[in-house]
């Protein structure tokens, strides 16, 4: 299983990812789900993935190779469409292509493979936009209204994401807000886990403004993890009815 | 969708319903989903529902029949049968068969029908159970570590639960958390939706101890979902990282 998570505010975007993979419960594994194509001033692109680990990797793959090497490539890839909203198709397009590339080798078993991506980013001199890519390759986009997008075990982490975020929220609380999603998630999913990897891009900024992984025993994840459970407990008791 | 929760405290049993049911999202409607079957100082069982309506109406029909009608009943009913866990496989057969009888009616459709229940309660001289039954009749059962249990939409009212309910919890913070649980799924999940039916079994009274019905109105529940609201804000205002 896996949980990202994409927040798009007025002050830029919030990006995290879990890197837990596993086929069957016995076979568990670390992968990132996180990916940025960056050329700074220019352009960024960052697209977190869920679902079946063949589809997912195989789909990066192409994009990257077509960034790589444009000249091979058979049309512009995604660091040179004109606009995100053709990013978000590319990656759409890509992303059903390979999945019936993945299915029609699967039939045999009667099996099938899907994945879903969130594709956020701006380019120089548009506006900074953020998607979820079905596994059929279509798309939504995040808006005012709702200001994230979430892929995978979602359920758990949406509450407090609909209580909190709205677009006036700033980088610094939308951090701490997709944290706190994450936190709830892992504890309800074990097949959800760390270590995480955060991306921050702020609007206009053409660039990664922040890159982290967290690692499972970092302090101040554990630190906000522990004083998250207290304020419930403690909110809990001060409740009444 | 449904939403229902039973938790079983050393005090006793809290058990929340919702009574949304839909067709499609355009034909909605309320049941009851909360079933109690009382013989005060004797038994008390309490059945909450989800699922496919057609299967849990007729199962709930056909175990109140047995009930009300001892003489022409082809065994024991669920106020007869010697212990709880009798009682939890009654209810599971009984699920099981009108499952399969349905389903044989949809089969032309190529569609299926399904149910789930949360049966909880106590027979004189024996100890207060609650169970989960599956669609096909087999169970599991509530246990000091797993102190509750939830049927339907599970996820978005699971993380308040696992932070707060313990055996020790008392009855009162009991009703607190399951309206908490509830308040959470409604807010992310349009199709679980006012009114809720609510009892209260403290342990060994062999009768329900409240029972109520909280309308969509309830000032006492808004102004409690108002208050966890501003609590959750407020505590997220407080974390760091």
């Amino acid at each position: 299983m896996t949980y990202c998570v994409g927040l798009l505010v007025n002050e830029g975007m919030v990006l995290l990812s879990d890197t837990r993979t596993n086929a069957g419960l016995d076979n568990i594994a670390t992968y990132r789900k996180m990916f940025l194509f960056e050329d700074p001033g220019e352009r960024i692109v960052a697209i977190l993935t869920a679902g079946s680990l063949s589809v997912t990797q195989t789909t990066i793959a192409r994009l990257r190779e077509a960034v790589d090497h444009p000249d091979q490539a058979l049309g512009p890839s995604i660091m040179q469409v004109g606009t995100m909203l053709e990013v978000a198709e590319l990656v759409g397009n890509t992303l059903a292509s390979v999945r019936r590339d993945v299915d029609e080798k699967l039939s045999a078993m009667r099996q099938t493979a899907s994945a879903s991506m969130i594709v956020g980013g701006q380019r120089r001199g548009g506006a900074m936009r953020m998607f979820l890519i079905y596994p059929e390759g279509n798309f939504i986009e995040a808006t005012e209204d709702t200001p994230f997008l979430q892929i995978g075990e979602h359920k758990y982490g949406k509450p407090i994401l609909d209580r909190v975020v709205k677009p006036e929220t700033p980088i610094a609380d939308a951090r701490k807000a997709v944290f706190l999603s994450m936190d709830s998630t892992m504890r309800s999913n074990l097949s959800v886990g760390m270590p995480l990897d955060l991306a921050v891009i702020r609007r206009d900024a053409l660039r990664v403004d922040t890159r982290q992984r967290i690692e499972r025993d970092d302090p101040a994840f554990r630190a906000m993890s522990d004083a998250w459970s207290k304020a419930l407990r403690d909110a809990f008791t001060g409740i009444e009815i």
